[in-house]
């Protein structure tokens, strides 16, 4: 193959593929919303986390800074992480009412944008302090929880359940300060990174400690109380859900279970339904499936499985295994 | 420890570990493909990809690239794609018949590898357009699909599924036009990503969601039909399958399911095997394991398990939950 | 809003909650930390092994070094792979004794910190040509256990367990020379990546294949035999685990279960218990929930569960499917 031939072939695919790619982003929300509004983009969301995880847990993180004062330390990744989460908030908000790239909210398109995003800001940051306290009592949830956890060192250095929930806890809040996009961009990045995927909707209480993780998957309206533990695989689900008159799904409405105080569940159970409340001090056995209420102090388990046993060829036996 | 007594113990054990490391790589693919061949870079893969992306959904990735004009970025990000890609088929077409790293297959070496790499990546380019109508599909399915879902933006941005199938739909393009190597890391890629572990040689139809995602598996002779809506942990995978005369798995017969139109699977449910048809506008619950065909429009559920429920200690009652 | 306006807020919320931080890091191990001792960081120990990688797989990772000689590009890497795990060692060896910032632990501070930190890598180091002969066969499982996969390089490039399997063996050699917390992290790494969980303590013998891999479970007291082959979401874990007086759990137990040679398990399986033994040559069936051991050569299936079928808003049939 001459170089020559090579340029006239390429040169013909890119402009066929071009001809046919600009006329279909004509009607569409992509060509608007490169001309007339930006997106908040993941990596700069992403920064502003990974600043504000250098405050809540100085020195863990993505930088080791001995001999730096503390102060000085903390305040300069306050900075940081105040200034790209501003912008980005900023970005994000037209989207409450934006009809063409979102669906049309009933919502009046608010005047003063950049003081909208630091109103916003700033009540994060004012949550910082609290939400600290919070991620001190997950840490000891997780160190008293697993026989494997040698350290809270260790369980800050390397446990998944630390990102997901710190990961969460600002989405949450961002989530009810009302920011489209930035704390579902945030939940699946934690997901991404640990399998762990927690909507930013979803209330948790103290203590809170997710074991393994993979596979769990919490919904936006579930309420979770304090000290609940829960296992990988475990779904705090939907049941099917009513439609509206065009056959959309309705949204707003409480889809997801209630997990009171203190309740344990075990690997991959299943529980489903807005109106599903696992009642105080509860025990729910591994690979449950349940879509009822379990009333306080109850531990649920399988019936014991029959299993069919082979052995060598000869025919099957059944046991209780 | 003296700096000397260390640099002395560390070049010893350097140069024990090179005496053993050296010889060993001599009978071995390492050794010959070093010299021999280029071995495709998966970093340079998930380059060219995003390249791709920003051209599928403009601004929604890695730039941000707002007042350039949408033709500008859009060919910018072309031509990038087009080269890294065309360089990463080109190492790995070799590997079509390089029986000493691969199987020895039973191939003719192709003399004009780089005409061969120009044809593929012509072919994969000319089918973009065809796939970015797919993917907005997609993005609605996505949107009708999740209660909790409120903008189109939010379900590019943030929703797994979204770089599950788009890195599919390409792959799938590449398996097709008999790459080898590239599709895997590519699938195996956004796996790591999503959790969501789709083989390239999957068949996927119109509108395909899949909400949540983690532990998802669907195998490489899977055939799936248009709207089908699938939930987190579902397998779509292989009986046993039979070995050739050397214990070897018989590769190249059809081990997974087919899935028709308007199919629902609910979590955890695992489907297996190559005559297994889960027929059009079925049902298949959570945590079902399917193993032989379901007619069209049935609703497969789990039949109520019977739990164990001890409440304080009191003796074990059983009832239905 | 004016930019003096933001400015003055900007800085009010900030002072607001450096006030509010700095006095509660006073009394925690976060201050402490900072200014008396060093962390390791994740992205170092992600560096040296990736460095260790190349080392173990010339060319299939992060460069690729056409006509650089073998002897050259492995030097360099073993080379930079020891500077980078010996300080991170280094930093990590005081978490054995630590008391305020891990649990207090019955060790003697070591004086010589360096020197035992040298000690441990050159001991890691002398491993790395077994383990790669190690490795070598568990790319081989892989290929021979799995139909869809073309070549060992495809294995190579691509396959989640091999990362994992890679990563677990190296980080098992530094858990067995009592390094704190590096083995953990690199493990979460792997986790992260593939969502593959396996604990450092696990002792996993030759030809190990975890086939997919998102959602395992492999926990630290595990004792896993030779040619063993695992599936998507099987957990090998612990059942409930005794507290101590003062109600935390006691480390240290073989709470996990044994699995003996040539043993399949297959996707969803859950075995838990530490006297708990898979029997050599048994098979273990999906989605089972096994507690109790099982004697060699035995297949353990499910018994085929009763389905509820509806066809078309038809009444409720009950079959087995």
């Amino acid at each position: 193959m001459s170089e020559m031939s090579f340029e006239i072939q390429r040169s013909r695919t890119l402009g066929e593929v071009l001809d046919h790619l600009l006329p279909a982003y004509q009607n569409e929300f992509c060509k608007k919303l490169l001309e007339h509004c930006e997106l908040p983009s993941l990596s700069h969301v992403v920064s502003g986390f990974a600043a504000l995880e250098e405050v809540l847990f100085p020195g863990f993180r993505h930088d080791h800074p001995q001999g730096t004062p503390l102060e000085t330390f903390v305040r300069r990744h306050l900075d940081e992480a105040y200034d790209i989460l501003f912008e980005e908030i900023r970005k994000s908000i037209p989207f409450r009412w934006l009809g063409e790239y979102a669906v049309l909210q009933d919502v009046k398109p608010i005047e003063d944008i950049p003081g909208e995003a630091q109103r916003i800001v700033n009540a994060l940051f004012k949550r910082l302090p609290a939400l600290r306290e919070l991620l001190k009592l997950d840490v000891q949830a997780a160190y008293n929880g697993d026989p494997a956890a040698l350290s809270y060192a260790e369980v800050i250095l390397s446990y998944p359940c630390m990102m997901a929930i710190t990961t969460h806890r600002i989405a949450h809040e961002l989530y009810r300060l009302d920011v489209p996009l930035i704390p579902r961009m945030m939940g699946e990045y934690a997901h991404s990174r640990t399998g762990i995927d927690i909507h930013p909707g979803a209330s948790i209480g103290e203590s809170f400690f997710i074991d393994h993780g993979t596979g769990v998957v919490i919904g936006e309206t579930c309420r979770i109380g304090n000290r609940v533990k829960i296992y990988q695989g475990v779904t705090l689900g939907a049941k099917s859900f009513p439609l509206d008159e065009r056959g959309n799904p309705i949204k707003n409405i409480k889809r997801h279970p209630t997990i009171e105080d203190d309740v344990i569940i075990y690997s991959g159970a299943t529980i489903l339904g807005g109106s599903t409340v696992i009642g105080k001090g509860s025990v729910i056995g591994g690979n449950l499936w349940i879509t009822a209420s379990v009333p306080p102090l109850t531990q649920v388990h399988q019936k014991k499985p029959e299993h069919e046993i082979k052995r060598n060829g000869s025919p099957a036996a059944r046991r209780k295994a």
